[in-house]
């Protein structure tokens, strides 16, 4: 079996330079560099992650923590992470938590456990004991906190957008879907809407749902129109819920957009696919999964400067559950 | 910190014996079983991973390939796994190679280098040298080959029963969607559709597809309806698509399933919310990568008589894109 050894012979270098170029750690010129990345390759030197993990304590993982990835928003946000992760030589150890606080603490010991460099995390439980005590780089991501960096979108305009576009487009009585109550970016949205819609002249509803689970949709929508027959503008709690919702009012027999305006969240790859297709709020859920992953790059790198908290752009995504004008 | 001495001391009994209780391997008594666990718990021992994966050349990571979980199939697939492999303790580190052989290569190889103890992969490349000289339990998921063990669905009679219901309900002029070449199950259920179509007195049309993407789903709907405009029963690649052929059938006018019926394949869980809901053939994705974890769990621990190809049912989900009877 090849040697750092080897290569550090081969490169007529030393075994510390072989290790520092291989680590991204400490000077290397860039001929030295050149030169150890030659012999690695004329050897086919591959080092082993574990034994290189256990001497450094530290390794070429990186945890991931994510609510549920069947939920279409999310393996948007776990490739962006994982894309980028990959570029730097990263690997990704992942977990779906259910937002079940247990699930999630036992993924996080584990992570610990296999020795990963840093842990990126869609947690609602930032109050446990475990994060607190963590002695590694965290990055919260689609999560917002104070006291760690954190990749996220901007909830609160995201919801204004939303209610400000049906007031716009002349819808007059508009209900509102609050998202689970736990999770933190379903009210940051929720009180944008809210602000916006209080002050424009106009009825609103408010309808309290508490999962965007898919099984759940259609009884969210269902409930809608029994709750709120004569609701000319709905905004939905995220995008499942609206193609939920596109579902149930035509087959009450309701023209969209004339009779009712539907506007979704996140802009999950399904919205362009519905029909009518959804209109919606757009959160850039892949490149959000990239910025956290290269904020925890440089949290690892120990890099100066470092903007902690990356609040990402939401913007509308006009197709034809709204009315054109 | 606690070490493994210390619980040896701590339940009376040696290192070897801690050992063998905590890597369940090799024969230890209830009683012995239950005194290490009294002790691992008072003395809140946290064997480190990273350690003991590289005093055993073994870890309790599994590595996960699959092509791209932001195709809804994989998701599925990847929480069935995540969830079986987490009862018995094991982790996952996830890869999605987009189909791409360089990229797969990269993955598996960095698997091996942080020691996984055993992989998973929905691989179209296993002729590739990097498998044949791979030393892990290797299971394959979603895909089928003579050499290693493996656990998928029944495409062949997928196909056929797709055919068969369009038949069934009065379809004249069926329009089957043949999916990408190079993914072996797309090929297999296209078989067993053409099987079906062939012994059947009625007109039938094939549409090549390269792709399953949402960008490019509206794309074979269009080109579908503009080549075979007289279509009354399409049997579409998978359901991505088939939802996208709702859409545009929708958008031209034509009434579903009255002038066309469309089947999809897959059952992901958005069929159930578009209007109308989309029949379907149901794969049991989420069972599949739990008959994975389950068929790779009993490979590690080298059981015997293991029953190495599992293939799974598929079933007729009746919705509305097809006549009632």
């Amino acid at each position: 079996m090849v040697t750092i050894k080897d290569v550090a012979r081969e490169a007529g270098v030393s075994v510390a330079t072989v290790s520092r170029a291989l680590n991204d750690n400490g000077y290397v010129g860039v001929d030295t560099r050149k030169k150890v990345m030659a012999a690695i390759e004329k050897l086919n030197y591959s080092p082993n992650e574990v034994a290189r993990s256990l001497y450094k304590r530290k390794s070429r993982l990186i945890g991931l923590l994510l609510p549920d990835i069947t939920n279409p928003f999310f393996p948007q946000l776990a490739r962006g992470v994982e894309d980028e992760l990959s570029r730097a030589g990263f690997r990704l150890l992942l977990g779906n938590s259910d937002e079940n606080v247990e699930k999630e603490m036992e993924y996080i010991q584990t992570f610990v456990q296999n020795n990963v460099t840093g842990i990126i995390s869609a947690t609602n439980h930032l109050d446990d004991q475990i994060y607190n005590e963590l002695k590694l780089p965290l990055v919260l991501l689609d999560r917002i906190s104070e006291d760690y960096p954190a990749v996220y979108s901007d909830g609160r305009e995201g919801g204004r957008l939303a209610a400000r576009t049906l007031i716009e487009k002349g819808a007059k009585r508009i209900t509102l879907m609050k998202g689970p109550a736990h999770v933190r970016p379903a009210q940051d949205r929720f009180q944008g809407a809210i602000e916006e819609l209080s002050h424009a002249d106009i009825d609103f509803s408010v309808l309290s749902t508490t999962s965007y689970s898919f099984e759940e949709a259609l009884g969210w929508a269902k409930e809608l129109f029994e709750q709120f027959p004569d609701t000319d503008g709905v905004i939905a709690s995220n995008d499942i819920v609206g193609i939920a919702i596109i579902h149930e009012a035509l087959k009450i027999g309701k023209q969209i957009p004339e009779d009712v305006q539907i506007i979704g969240y996140d802009d999950i790859p399904q919205s362009g696919l519905s029909y009518p297709t959804l209109s919606t709020i757009r959160q850039p859920a892949y490149d959000m999964g990239r910025q956290a992953a290269q904020l925890l790059i440089k949290l690892i790198k120990k890099e100066q400067h470092i903007e902690c908290k990356i609040q990402m752009p939401v913007e509308l995504v006009e197709r034809n559950t709204t009315r054109k004008k």
